[in-house]
């Protein structure tokens, strides 16, 4: 046989767990799949506060063979697991990009969960490098599961977010462009991704941008196409003076700074700069990560320049790229 | 349950297809996964003559399981699995992007097989459209197989290319970009992108190229990478003076024609246009695909520009990004 092809079930795993990517923060993007009676699921975890990737999967699972109530919530979920699972999962074979949590925090945790369900193999991408969260592989090693440890490079990129904004801070670089590299010259990114960039400024701490781009195209700078709280704002600029009347200073709950230096970046842990070829330039080997979106149109306008060069991580294909880079 | 995601199965199909996209010609892309005792596995037809999609991954399952011997040939594969499969694939479920195949060509019928294996399911993606190849579907039904068929748009999309140069001809556009849309100052893409360059020109019949790019690159235009033949060369341009020692002149066994008329077209069946900016503004609505290579790098040198937009039917990951648009 040229390729062992069961291992799809881990990237299956990961694709999952990128579509969901910056957006569980403050914890990180986990993807999970599971076969079980010839069925394939995949999960992943979406949302701080909601069920973890693995315990997604295993109820995708049940309710796929079992009549189940609508449960949305770990804890629900985790007792009905634990009750009525009748050795339903003896057969299935897990994969889990992270190791399974052993610490009870706002989820149960599900390395006990799996204890009890006992799948017969779970193969885990990386170990969780978080002391106070690993141990699961012990748990379930002790429970007599199969473990497979791996030391999936990909399964440390999607994580590098989560490692980042735990220890210190994580900070992205996002450029809308064109296909063939305009930037400007008024919207350019289709309605599906300036709602993804919505969703992601939901969840970052402080978005930093240029002061030519507020005076220019005077930006609210909030989530509000989905209802989203709208981040902390740091104008990075020399020159000092905004007309007030730009939407973004009208916003309420937030805090706005106009800086010629980078330090108010170091109270925030999870920091998106939004720019163009300039902030580009001055910040490249600052951030942490690049994403681009990258529209499938062709416009008769200059394209940005500059000198550099990334590895692309991933890329989610939605109307628009979603390219992320390192 | 928020999705019935068992569907991945095809998915993993669709994508496996791709990467073979072009590579099979004359025949179709086709892709298919197969899940058996909680195994899952992932093939495609990679080159015509060799065994299809399906026959891959039957194939790669039972030898996963059993001590076989080891074939590559269609016939072999298919006389041994007849004759040991032994209810082997009874509860297994496959996925396949096209109709097995209900013909006996270079490679005998897939429907047949499947007749005599006889897995629990077959879900397909669409109906061979080619009228005297389809009646698979009627083959498994009869035979009692479960059979799904759904009418799936990402595999017509699939085949695009197939159907078009079975009944007339297929020709795409491809150009080879930075991220930032330079296309000029030398090789641009990855070692990995001109290796598949090469491999599609050991396919395609014709090469058209633009009289520019042959008086400033001199280039030979052949498949020496992958040791393949040289595809036949229409320069397109209005002067016809070149200098004959230009090494794709040299090309023994090519035929190279100096035209202002695209009308040589017609006498061929899969034809890629090599281009810049000029060739795609004139070609881009003539053109059935547009493939471009898209490097992770950024220049500080200026893009090429015009108006145009498409749909992403597919990226591939590699080195650089391979995006197939329409």
């Amino acid at each position: 046989m040229e390729n062992e092809r069961w291992d799809v079930l881990l990237d299956l795993a990961i694709n999952e767990a990128w579509k969901y990517q910056f957006l569980t923060y403050p914890n990180p993007a986990v993807g999970a799949s599971l076969v079980i009676k010839n069925k394939v699921f995949v999960s992943a975890h979406k949302k701080a506060g909601s069920p973890h990737a693995e315990v997604n999967v295993l109820w995708d699972a049940f309710s796929f063979f079992h009549k189940t109530p609508k449960f949305t919530d770990s804890f629900e979920i985790h007792e009905y697991l634990i009750k009525h699972h009748n050795n339903f999962f003896n057969e299935a074979e897990m994969f889990v990009t992270l190791e399974p949590c052993s610490h009870i925090g706002k989820t149960p945790s599900c390395a006990n969960l799996l204890k009890v369900l006992k799948p017969k193999s779970v193969t885990i991408g990386i170990k969780d490098p978080i002391k106070s969260h690993s141990g699961g592989v012990e748990i379930l090693k002790n429970a007599g599961i199969e473990v497979n440890l791996l030391n999936d490079k990909r399964c440390f990129d999607l994580i590098e977010p989560f490692i980042k904004w735990s220890k210190d801070k994580f900070i992205f670089f996002k450029l809308a462009q064109s296909f063939n590299g305009a930037i400007t010259g008024g919207y350019i990114s289709s309605e599906d991704s300036l709602n993804w960039v919505h969703k992601v400024r939901d969840k970052i701490d402080l978005l930093v941008i240029g002061g030519n781009t507020v005076r220019i195209d005077r930006p609210t700078l909030d989530a509000r196409r989905v209802n989203g709280k709208a981040p902390d704002i740091l104008i990075y600029s020399k020159n000092k003076n905004f007309d007030k009347n730009i939407p973004l200073f009208k916003v309420k709950n937030r805090k706005v700074f106009i800086e010629d230096s980078l330090e108010e970046i170091n109270d925030y842990k999870f920091i998106m700069i939004e720019g163009g070829e300039n902030l580009y330039k001055k910040l490249k080997d600052f951030v942490d990560w690049k994403v681009f979106i990258v529209t499938p149109k062709i416009f008769d306008r200059i394209n940005y320049k500059l000198e550099d060069s990334f590895k692309i991580l991933h890329v989610e294909k939605r109307d628009d790229l979603i390219v992320f880079g390192k």
